[in-house]
């Protein structure tokens, strides 16, 4: 079963912790695609070059010298920083942008009330996946930035969330394919105050259910919604996970809440 | 024949001229791979960011703070803007590193006097020429940054030069290979004040009767040894020409200087 591993801030921003994911994820069987956002480093550095984040809603506002800040920073450090450390794990990577190899084709996003600038969503059918499949048949594991392109030579960012589950739904045609979240809870909780009270599994109904109770709130809705909606365009399961447990996962063991 | 070409800052820090060489350089024929230094740009954001350039000289001292900024510039904005500006050109370009695939594995400068921090020669065999191979028969053209990777984790800065003669070397194995430098002349001049006075072919004994006559002079004389250094290691023939006189090139025109 191919795995897409999707790990954000939380992991990137420590060092201690982004050295032990990369160890554990270069130990699991089987082919892989890591997929990285950004994390606290890009407005580290946004800062020190006079770079003021623009916000709309608590939507960052992407003009041209953010553009180049997130590049740099998700494409030149964060991503080969990575890879380096792969390969230091002897797991073979390659780091890529959407642009690299046409890999993730995007679109500038139609301004309406709010230009949000150079943010861009992966077109229909814009993942080469048999180029991806290629990479991946040939032992190497891809690492994806959430840097992709226009197909005119513009860089646009794009969402890492939406990059892995389109990524995921579109290896999907080739075989089994599962999307892992990791974030910093051990899975969804049955109940807030008790972080081991993970649900291990949970469907459409099941959803529809913990929705009436109460039970998934908040920022959890949009993320499980995004996981059933995986699912039904054939993505075989959707896993979200504390980063920390990956060892668990490469034994078999049952980790975080899986979506079927 | 596969053609590596090497571009430095003059191109690289002037908008207009690397929109007209990338259009160029995608016109080309046959199969290609481009070598990318860094430029004034990282110096800038250097500034920026408080990074003062340390030397020692004339040499830069990459420490810490540097390698983060170079591998911010030279692997991010520098090699991805130049990817997807390939990309709007048609031409398949996928932007490596030396850790990407572990194409390039190099080693630190050993310290003797002076250690000049995170800077990395590729070592012998270090190049994954069959890899680099697989990419340009699937069609698709490397683009390098001069970031490398030691092995165990740690980017190394690299002279995109020498990345370019030791690509070139390790590729003619396979067939013939010529090495470009693009620079700001177009070409080996036999008369400094006189642009148009271009020497079109040179070899080892034309070399030295013009090292003799005084005719080749200070930073000419290690080019051209280098160059002369990779025709004797198997490299068809390294051309030494003006960017801007690539479209020439594809005409199958004469350009710049040849040595063989």
């Amino acid at each position: 079963m191919l795995r897409i591993i999707k790990i954000g801030g939380n992991i990137i921003d420590n060092p201690a912790k982004l050295q032990a994911f990369l160890k554990a994820f270069a130990l699991l069987d089987g082919p892989k695609i890591l997929v990285h956002g950004g994390g606290k480093i890009a407005s580290e550095f946004g800062e020190k070059l006079g770079i003021r984040a623009k916000m709309h809603n608590g939507r960052r506002i992407t003009d041209r010298e953010t553009l180049d800040l997130v590049t740099m920073v998700y494409a030149g450090l964060i991503n080969k920083n990575i890879v380096a450390g792969l390969q230091a794990n002897q797991c073979n990577a390659i780091g890529l942008s959407g642009a690299d190899a046409n890999s993730l084709l995007a679109r500038k996003r139609p301004i309406k009330e709010v230009d949000f600038g150079f943010v861009g969503d992966v077109v229909e059918g814009g993942v080469q996946n048999s180029w991806i499949k290629t990479l991946l048949d040939s032992g190497l594991c891809p690492v994806f930035c959430p840097i992709t392109h226009d197909g005119t030579g513009c860089l646009l960012n794009t969402n890492a969330d939406t990059i892995a589950s389109q990524l995921a739904v579109a290896m999907a045609g080739y075989g089994e394919t599962e999307l892992i979240y990791c974030f910093e809870k051990k899975g969804v909780l049955s109940n807030v105050d008790d972080d081991d009270s993970v649900i291990h599994e949970i469907n459409r109904a099941e959803f529809n259910k913990l929705l009436e109770q109460g039970i998934i709130a908040d920022g959890m809705i949009p993320k499980l919604e995004n996981a059933l909606h995986s699912v039904e365009r054939g993505v075989k399961q959707v896993r979200i996970m504390d980063a920390s447990e990956l060892g668990r996962l490469s034994q078999g063991l049952p980790v975080g809440t899986v979506i079927l």
